[in-house]
């Protein structure tokens, strides 16, 4: 299997470097062949911009949806952000992995989504119909391909428990688990976390690197993410509200998981 | 009054740049100083990095957070990280203005904070003891000040509602509102939400002004969001979880405020 890994940490020798360089050991000892974005080698530019496409009139009003539609559509866009559109296409499985800053993914990695996720390739795709919303949180261009996040975090596992003060984590990593990867049809597995990141001696290390390993032997048979399907009826359309009868009375992100 | 406006949008002739104008107009009217941080135009560099200090020894190895303490402690924080700081000191009131990229703030916006919140300056301060874990949500260097966001999506309003798909806009925005501008301890007010961007008329430009004109005249005195202050009794300490008798039985962002 075809495995990326869009990794957002700018130092090699770090929590995250070492973990990086584990996960690649391990897919390819298990036959994967993984390909490594790393956005801070790459001196990936961040920020969304008109040159993102190749073909600007310098006086023209940027538009960031339609200039990203039809800079995709011409094969005008950026080579980086074409390049990356390649390795997505190619990959079987996408790994995002960062550090946890401001209870986001870092601006590096944010900006990567942001100029990859073209319109026409990662959203504004599909027919908008009264039965059918575009394909997207379930459907579209990411459809088969599996991704997972490796998280790490300087906060305690209790701030991100379902009363921690930080919110849980799954609600913490909703607007990307569900937003940025079940959007454009990934089946996203369950997060790996690593919490509380200044306290890791050698055994915790051993330990985490034991239950990172097992998740990724384990990447094509993890059951996925049970969020529901935009178009399978769960959902009135357009408004795209929960259905009453569906978990009658709940309200929050959870909802949108089965 | 002073107010600080921190505007992340590539394209002056938008919605946000013309909103941004409307904004910074009322507020001058109404006898504030305003200045805006227009980051696209500043060309503000997104990604934290090993060059936010000025003296890095090439060859040591970079630590995101003590980097970060060492080079506010002793002012070798780059020009840019120090001025933003100073203007978040001189303000009474800060205003992030953005629109809604994948279900966060743009990447540029994102690593405003990442840089700017330095450790010592934004985070890291405080004592921790049994009863005090740091000065954080509700205190901290921004205790006094306000912030609001000026937010616009694409999407319908119905899609972030309490059961739309997209999550309610209170818990896709509470990452920012609860962990970016309470955490420092901010009063965070109710943010303005514009939705449906392309669907904007002169006839509903007027009313969105209109709307916003009186949050704006409103700012010193609209009644915060209640979140609940770390260090004053609603959570167990270390753990940071909301005591059992304090909305019993619930669980996820909502519970984070009064």
């Amino acid at each position: 299997m075809n495995v990326l890994l869009v990794y957002a940490h700018p130092e090699p020798r770090s929590l995250n470097g070492s973990l990086r360089r584990f996960a690649v050991k391990r897919l390819e000892e298990a036959g994967h062949v993984v390909q490594v974005s790393d956005l801070y080698a790459m001196h990936w530019k961040a920020s969304l911009d008109a040159d993102d496409s190749i073909d600007r009139q310098p006086d023209a009003r940027f538009d960031p949806a339609l200039d990203s539609k039809h800079a995709f559509e011409n094969g005008l866009q950026s080579e980086d952000i074409a390049l990356e559109q390649q390795k997505l296409k190619w990959a079987d499985a996408v790994i995002l992995q960062f550090p946890l800053w401001w209870f986001s993914m870092p601006a590096i990695l944010k900006g990567w989504v942001e100029r990859v996720y073209a319109y026409g390739f990662a959203y504004g795709v599909g027919e908008h119909s009264d039965t059918h919303w575009g394909d997207r949180y379930g459907e579209g261009a990411m459809a088969g391909k599996r991704a997972m996040l490796i998280v790490s975090t300087g906060g305690w596992e209790s701030h991100y428990s379902a009363r921690g003060i930080n919110g849980p984590i799954d609600d913490v990593l909703f607007p990307i688990q569900h937003g940025v990867l079940y959007y454009p049809g990934f089946d996203v597995l369950p997060p790996f976390v690593i919490h509380r990141t200044s306290r890791i001696d050698e055994t915790r290390f051993s330990t985490i690197c034991d239950a990172l390993g097992q998740r990724l032997d384990n990447l094509w048979t993890t059951p996925p993410l049970a969020f529901r399907s935009q178009n399978a009826g769960a959902y009135d359309i357009p408004q795209l509200t929960l259905k009453d009868d569906i978990a009658p009375g709940q309200v929050g992100f959870a909802v949108h998981r089965a």
